[in-house]
C-alpha cells in the first residue's frame, strides 16, 4: 500500500500534517488514506507526526455509529457487510470500513485484502474500505484500527463498521473498539454451541443467524429459540438493552432492514449509554497501553528479559513464591536507578 | 491480633525466622499465627523477613486441596462450613479456613472476624481459622491470603479453606487461589437469577443449592434443575469436568456427603487438571503482581499521578487520543532517566 501510494505520489512520503488535516476534515479520501498509512508506520518520526495529526483532529471524531461484526470463517461476513453497506449508502450515509485480521502478521491480511470482495461496495463513491493492517500484534493492530476510526470520523463517515474474524482474542478487542457489537452464526445449534463456548455470546448487542435462506430457514428458526434462551439465561445489562437474537440472510436480504432498525433503535435511544460505554473505552486503552508501555520499558532494561524467564519457571515449578519473584525482579529496576 | 500476640508473648515481635520455619514444619499453631502475622506486616523489615521465611517454606507447599466457598450474604456459607468442616476433621484431616473480605477494609473483617460463628469448629484440634487480613485493598488482601495459605500447607494442612462474600470481584480473586470453586446459592430462582448474573456459574466447580431443608426442598430441586440447564449450556471446559448442580442443607447435613465425595472425587481424578491450574495460578500472580508493582514505582515519580489524573480526564473526554496520553505520560520517565 505504501509503495503504492509513493509511485503515485512522490509527496507522499513528506507527510504534510496541515495538508493532511485539512484534506481529512474536508472529506478527502487519498489524503485520509496517506494519513492512515501514517499511523500506521512503525518509523519514529511519522509516529511524531501521526500522533500531532490525531491531536489536531480529536475535536472532529466521535460522531460515527461504530460497529463491530465478527463471526467464524464460513459464515458469510463479507457477503453481509457487502449487503448491509449497500442499505446504509443507499440512505445516504458515508461507510468506512476497517478490519481486525490478527492471521495478517502471516498472509499479510486475510480479510478485506482480497479485492473480489465487497466488490460492489467497494466501488461506491461513499465507501471506504481499508485492510488490516500487517505485521503487528493483536494490541498494535487494536491501536493502528482505533486510530483510524478516529481519523474516518474526522474525515465525515457517519458509520464505521469494524470487521474481524471470530478466531478469539480478536472479538474481545473489536467490542473495546465499537458502540455495538454483531455476532454472525450458522444455522444448528446442536452439539457445537458455536459461540457460547468462547463467551462470545456475552459480549454481543445483536446476535444474528446467518444463512436463513432456502431449506436452512427452518433450522435457524430454531437456532434463533436456542440461542434467545441462552441469552435470557445470561444477560442482565446495566443499560437495559435486551439482546435481539434474530435471523437474516445476506445473500436474499432477508432481514436485514430489521438489523439496520435495531441499529437505529439502539443509536437513538441509547446514547447516554453509547457516551459511558465510549468513556470507559478511552480509560481502558489508556490504562492498557500505559501497562504494555511500562512492560516494554522494563523489558528493554539489559538482563531483565533472561531474569524473567528464570523467574517464571520458578514460579511455575513452586519453587520460588509468585510475590518473592516479583520483589526480586523489580530490584532490577532499584539498582539501574541507583 | 497482633497486639494480642505480642502481649502473650514478649518475643513475637522479634520473628526468630529459623525459629518459626521449625515451628511451621512441625505444625506448631502458635508460630504458624505468628507467622501469618509476618506475612500480613505492611512494615518493611517485616516483608524482608516474610520473604525469606516463605522462600524456606516453599519446598513444603501444595500438599493441600485448595478449595473456595463463596455465596451472597444470608447464604448460609457459615453455617455450611461449620458442618463440612466437622466431616473434613472427623475424616482425620487438618483444616485451614481463611477469609477473603475486601469489606474488612472498613469493618476490620466482618467473615470469620466473629467470634460466634462456626463455634465448634473453631474450638476442634484440627481446625486453623484465620480471619481476613485488614487494611488492604482487594489485591493486597488477596497477595496475604495466598502467602498465608502457603504457610498453612508447609504446616501440613490438608484441606485450605478460603471463604469469600459473594459481592463481586472477590470471588474472581479467589477462583485464582483455590483448586476448586464451590458456590452456594439459596433455593429459587425466578427473576432474581442470583449468580448467573455476574457470571459468577461460570467460575464454579460446584454450584450448590443451600437450605434445601423443610419447606424449601422443593423449590430447591427446582433450582437444581434450572442451574444444570444453565450449566449444561454454558461450560465446555478443558479438563472435562462437568460441573455439578446438587442440593444440600448445611444446617441438617443433608447432601454434603455428596460434597465430600464430589471433592474426593475431583482431588483424586483431576491432578492434571490440577497441576496445570496451579501453574496458571502461579504464573498469573507472578505477571499481576509486576504489572501492579511496575505502575506503582512508575506512579512513584515525581508529577506522574498529576500527569495521569489530567490525562485521564482529557482522554474521558476525547479531547486527548489514549495513546498519545500515554506517550505523553511516558515522557516522564524518559526525562527522569534522562
Amino acid at each position: 500500500m505504501k509503495e503504492n501510494l509513493s509511485t503515485v505520489d512522490p509527496m507522499a512520503k513528506q507527510y504534510d500534517i496541515d495538508d493532511l488535516y485539512k484534506g481529512i476534515i474536508s472529506g478527502d479520501r487519498a489524503r485520509l488514506s496517506r494519513a492512515i498509512t501514517l499511523v500506521e508506520s512503525k518509523k519514529k518520526e511519522h509516529q511524531i507526526l501521526a500522533s500531532a495529526l490525531l491531536k489536531r483532529c480529536m475535536p472532529h471524531t466521535g460522531k460515527s455509529r461504530r460497529v463491530g461484526i465478527s463471526g467464524s470463517p464460513g459464515v458469510g461476513k463479507s457477503t453481509f457487510i457487502e449487503h448491509l453497506g449497500k442499505m446504509i449508502v443507499e440512505n445516504d450515509q458515508q461507510l468506512a470500513i476497517l478490519a481486525i485480521d490478527p492471521s495478517s502478521q502471516v498472509t499479510k491480511g486475510s480479510i478485506l485484502g482480497d479485492k473480489t470482495r465487497m466488490q460492489e461496495l467497494s466501488r461506491h463513491a461513499n465507501v471506504f474500505i481499508r485492510p488490516s493492517p500487517a505485521g503487528e500484534t493483536l494490541g498494535g493492530i487494536a491501536r493502528r484500527t482505533r486510530e483510524s476510526m478516529l481519523l474516518c470520523e474526522a474525515a465525515g463517515f457517519d458509520y464505521t463498521i469494524i470487521e474481524t474474524v471470530g478466531v478469539g482474542q480478536s472479538e474481545i478487542t473489536v467490542r473495546h473498539l465499537v458502540d455495538f457489537f454483531i455476532l454472525l452464526l450458522l444455522p444448528g445449534a446442536g452439539d457445537d454451541l458455536q459461540g457460547i463456548k468462547k463467551g462470545i455470546v456475552e459480549i454481543a448487542d445483536l446476535i444474528l443467524i446467518n444463512k436463513a435462506d432456502g431449506d436452512q430457514i427452518d433450522v435457524a428458526h430454531k437456532t434463533v429459540g436456542f440461542y434467545s434462551s441462552a441469552v435470557h439465561l445470561l444477560r442482565a445489562r446495566e443499560d437495559q438493552w435486551t439482546v435481539p437474537v434474530k435471523k437474516c440472510s445476506g445473500l436474499t436480504g432477508d432481514g436485514l432492514d430489521k438489523v439496520i432498525a435495531t441499529l437505529d433503535h439502539y443509536f437513538m435511544d441509547f446514547s447516554t449509554a453509547i457516551g459511558k460505554r465510549r468513556q470507559h473505552q478511552s480509560q481502558y486503552w489508556f490504562e492498557s497501553g500505559l501497562s504494555d508501555a511500562l512492560k516494554d520499558h522494563f523489558f528493554s532494561i539489559d538482563g531483565v528479559a533472561q531474569k524473567y524467564k528464570r523467574l517464571l519457571n520458578e514460579v511455575a515449578q513452586g519453587r520460588t513464591n509468585a510475590f518473592d519473584a516479583v520483589d526480586e525482579l523489580m530490584q532490577s529496576l532499584l539498582d539501574k536507578n541507583s
